[in-house]
This record gives C-alpha cells, structure tokens and sequence, in this order.
C-alpha cells in the first residue's frame, strides 16, 4: 500500500520567510503595521482575558533562548526567541524567531510562522501604537538612535500610524546611519542623518533608543532630555541592558507593558522596585489617562510582551486564506482511529517489489 | 530583483510524520526503539547535566497545552505537547506534538520534528530501558491492560528490549484489544487477548497499565498484585489521573523520572508528599540499587520527562545526514547583513513588469 496523503487535521499553515516577506509586500509594509498595531491595540484592551506568564528563559553564558507563551482562552500562542549579541560578529543574527498559534479547544496547532520578519513589525507597531496615545499632539519629527535592524521599522511604523514627517538618524557606527538613510531614502520621509545623539535629538518631539549592547550604557543623558517629549526605550530589554540616565525615568512617567517582565527586563531595573508604573493597557482601556500635559515627559520602557506576538500572529492567520501566502506542513499525526497510531505507521510501510 | 534562495544558516532541518514514518521502516521500529532507548539511557546517567524545569502547562476545562523544554549546555530542546482526551470522541488524537533542538551556542534551531510517533517510541522505548533494570530476571510475560494507541509500542520495545516473548492484552473496549492483536500478530511475539484485567496479569512478570480516561480510576487493585513482580504505569500522567489502588503503592518500591512533576502528575499524587521515591537516572548511574529482591514489587511510575524526548530528537538529528527523511524549512530570516533586515526585505520585493 502507498502513503496516503495527509489528512487535513494533520496539516498546519506554515508561513515561511519567503512568504512573510511576500505577504508583507502585497499588503505594504505600513498597512501591515497599521494592521498588526490594530491587533494589538484590540488585545491590550481585553488584557484581563489573557493568562500572563513570564517568559520561560534558558540562560547560557553567550545568550537566551526563550519561550513567550499566551492564551486567551481561545487561542493559544507562544513564540520562541533567542538572544545572541555576539552572533552578529559571526554574521548570524542576534534575534531569530518563529512562533504558533494552536485552538485551546483541541489542543492542534492552526498556525506556525517564522516571526524574525514579524516581531520586527510587532515591535515597531507596538511602539506606534503606543506613542499614538503618549507622544506630544502633532509630533512631525523622530530622534531614532541606534540605527540597527529595527529602526527602519519604527520610523515607517510613526509615519503609518502617528504622521511622522522626518527622522533624525545617529548611531556610533557611521555605516549603520548610512543603511538606514539608504533603505528609508525612498519612503515618503525626510531623512537627516546626524553625527551625535545631541544633533539627532534637535527638534524631535519622540526620541526612540534602540541600541544593541547588552551592557548598562547611557544612550540619552539627563540635559539631553526636554520636557514635553516621548521617549521609545526599546534596547533595554534584558536584564544588565539599559539606554537612559537614571535622572531621565525620574523626570518621567513610565509606562510599561507588564511589570513584572519588566522590571527585570527594562530600563526600570535601574529603580527601586516598587517605583510607580502605568500599564499601558489601563491606558488604552480608557481605566487611567496617558499624557495629561504638554510639558510631562512620557516614556514608553518597551521590553516586548508575549500579548503582541500573539496579536501578530492572529493578524498573520487572518490573511491566509485571502492571500495564500503558506503551504501547509505535515506536522501533526492523525490517524483515521485516534486509538490505531501503530496501524497508520504500519500501513505507510513501504511496498516491497 | 526576483527573491534569492535562502541561505544555509536560514534553514532548519524538519521531519514531517511522512518522513517520520519512512525513517522508522527504514530503521525498523523496534530497532529504533532500541537506539533511543540507548539515548535516554546515556542522557539518564548524565542527568545532572540537564537544566530541568517543571512543563509550563496552560489548562482550560477542556484540555491542557504544554511547552516541556531543558538543555545540556550544548543542545536546547523543547516540545509542545497538548493533551484532550475529549478529542477522541471528535476524530481527533487525544495527544499530538511537535518538538525542536537549538544550538545553545547560537541559539539558531537546529531541527523541528513531529513528535506524535516520535513520543509513542520514546515513551515505550523509556518503559523497556527501565523495565530492563527492575523487571525480575527472565520475565518473558507483559500483561498490557489498555489497548490504545501506545500499547503496541510498548509491546514492541519490551520484546526489543527485555526480550518478551508474551503479551496478555486486556482493555475495557474489546474492539481496542481486536485491533491492538490484529497488529502485533505478524511482529514475532506470543498474543493473548484476555477477556479481564484478572486473566491478563495471570503468569505475567511485567504489568503495564495504559488507559486514558481522565479521572481516579483503579485498574489495578491490591489483590491482583502478587510479589516480584514490575509494574510499568504509563496512564497515571496527569493531576487527578491515576490507575493504581494506592495499597499498592504502599507495597511498592516506587522508581521516577523527576520527582517534583511526578509527584503532581503520577501515581503517587495518592501519597503524601514526603512517601519516599528513587529517583530512576540514579539507578541507571549506579548510585542506588534498582531491583534488590525477588519478592519486591517494583513501580515505574512513568508521566514523561523532557529529557527522553530531548533523547529522542538527537537521536532523529543523528539519522538525518545518512538517510535524508527531511526537507529544509525556510523558518529563520538570516540577511547577508544581520543589521538590515529591511534591506532583506526590500530586496525580495517582486518586480513590477
């Protein structure tokens, strides 16, 4: 006898790199922001339905390897990421991703899709989502320090989803600035590339930090910092890695994703543990207010939660079916008698001539 | 510009439960079985190791999905697991699951695997290297009472590796027994379909239990157990499942895998919580005896560790390069720059003609 194809329970959607990058282009790559950030503006609202677990981190002396689970009862979701500063010396990436999303009600998996790609777009969606509700009315023009992999992502995501008009590029590697001037040359934004964080930060009323050491550094200093502003922080975002002067978190109101992450995770671990946070959710909840004065300094610490993965991948799901972007993986047995796995493996056996 | 092919480091080996399938003819399963026994009995004797971590479990009324990672220092491996019992009833397996193995050194995924099949031989081949240490020299008899999905592998691995020669079978659902003989019959060993749990255990050295129902049942009561004998307890594998009368227990010298998950999920959730347990990896290092007398009941009460299925993935990984049952998956974005992801995706834009 021959091997059957799969059955349909048996197979689950697989998005690969290839096709994420496809269905990012055929929708646009600030669509997709707009889209994801409407995701997870959507999940922060309903906040209280998702069970909420710390990441589950294996620690090595050169990096992480984590798993970021979620549910909200019907969906399950988890994403695993690693973290490996020196892989970029070894021309490997620091952060590589994929993740899934299963049916609480039968426990089969429904998605699995690479997330590199995608959490760079949940991340950046995240931050736009957020400054929508934080940053100063009528913010035109964007400080992005650090100019890695991220950041052409953050200044599109502003632009789709907060009208910004101009970013002011600075990063300690020259050739950095130069990448992302070229890849955003193009976009429909004034790019000025600076030669100093005090330069780039001219006139920006949102600064964004994204820088990639894993060390305590001081990206933006206090006299740096004007009233009035929205701070991005999205490099502090392990333990033993922060971008700000502690004086600047003292002059601001933080607002975080979920404190317990974060205060292990974020710029916050520089403060006392019971310091005051806002959470963002409460916020976009409409249950607390998110600026309240034209003079307050807002700071978004952003450490990346689980919540947004899942949000990026539903997002992901829901436009399979219109636009084909997967092919499905035999991942899954399912014999025709749950009960005959033994009978289904025999029947695959091989036809011998 | 039309989209490059993926580069190496891009690519993740995947068995599919096709390829899973062939690579288990090709080996013979028995003979696999055999070879991730020796795997686990390595991993066993090494087992302080291991990071170990309880499973990170996510309950809804329905069911229950868990992630079960753990680590060598060298490799990380985790799998996902789900288990429904209500699935049945609907057409679909009680328990799938997929797992994967990552360089720890770079974090990068390394192979992804169905894990369906490969848990039903991880699990029986656990049973028979342990059976191989505590079962009374010569058994030659299982009794193997509940004929599910994993009751031929179990068979299978205990003729492989404890030289069995009869299996007894008995399950409350005479068609589970029908179809378990009707596939053990041309595999070389003695079947005896039983019409009671009673005429099974008669002349049995090895009582394996293996049901499914979720609940306080009593497959096994005192009287049925007479001394030297080796009880193989694979069904008692989650809080509020348990097959064995708890007299029994008391009889018993109860060996584990990891005693802070067995003792929430086996059989000794009947004990108090100080009931002294071996701990089976000492055993197999030779730090404390096994098997110490004729007339002693053993116990294995088995739940599944996440050390055995990170056995079986090396294993799988090991047979990869000699024969081929994989394709490459296109899981992880690597550009030629790690710090351009977004010129990676710029250039696989499609062409406008």
């Amino acid at each position: 006898m021959t091997t059957l194809p799969p059955s349909d329970k048996a197979l689950v959607p697989f998005v690969s790199v290839d096709h994420m990058m496809r269905l990012i282009h055929h929708i646009g790559v600030e669509e997709m922001m707009r889209g994801i950030a409407e995701y997870i503006e959507a999940d922060f609202r309903r906040w209280e339905n998702f069970d909420k677990t710390p990441r589950v981190a294996s620690h090595s002396p050169v990096g992480v390897i984590e798993l970021m689970p979620t549910s909200d009862g019907e969906l399950y979701g988890f994403k695993y990421v690693n973290g490996h500063p020196k892989n970029t010396r070894e021309g490997l990436q620091t952060v590589t991703a994929f993740g899934l999303l299963a049916s609480v009600e039968t426990g089969y998996p429904v998605l699995l899709s690479e997330m590199t790609m995608l959490t760079a777009l949940r991340t950046a969606a995240t931050s736009a989502m957020v400054a929508k509700y934080l940053a100063p009315e009528g913010a035109h023009t964007m400080a992005m320090i650090g100019n890695g992999a991220q950041s052409e992502f953050q200044t599109l995501a502003m632009k789709a989803i907060c009208g910004l008009k101009t970013v002011r590029l600075y990063d300690i590697d020259p050739t950095a600035t130069a990448k992302a001037a070229r890849n955003l040359a193009s976009q429909g934004i004034e790019v000025v590339s600076c030669n100093s964080p005090e330069e780039a930060i001219e006139g920006a009323q949102i600064l964004t930090t994204c820088t990639a050491d894993k060390q305590y550094a001081t990206i933006l200093t206090d006299n740096m910092v004007g009233s009035g502003v929205h701070i991005n922080a999205i490099g502090g975002d392990c333990p033993g890695k922060t971008e700000l002067a502690a004086a600047i978190l003292h002059r601001s109101d933080i607002f975080v994703e979920y404190p317990p992450q974060t205060r292990i995770e974020g710029e916050i671990q520089q403060l006392a543990p019971d310091h005051p946070v806002i959470e963002m959710w409460q916020v976009i909840a409409g249950k607390v207010p998110g600026r309240t004065s034209d003079r307050q300094i807002t700071l978004f610490d952003s450490v990346g939660f689980a919540i947004e993965d899942f949000s990026a991948l539903r997002y992901v799901r829901d436009q399979l079916m219109t636009t084909g972007f997967y092919h499905a993986l035999d991942l899954l047995a399912d014999p025709d008698d749950p009960r005959d796995l033994f009978g289904m493996l025999q029947r695959a056996a091989p036809v011998v001539a």
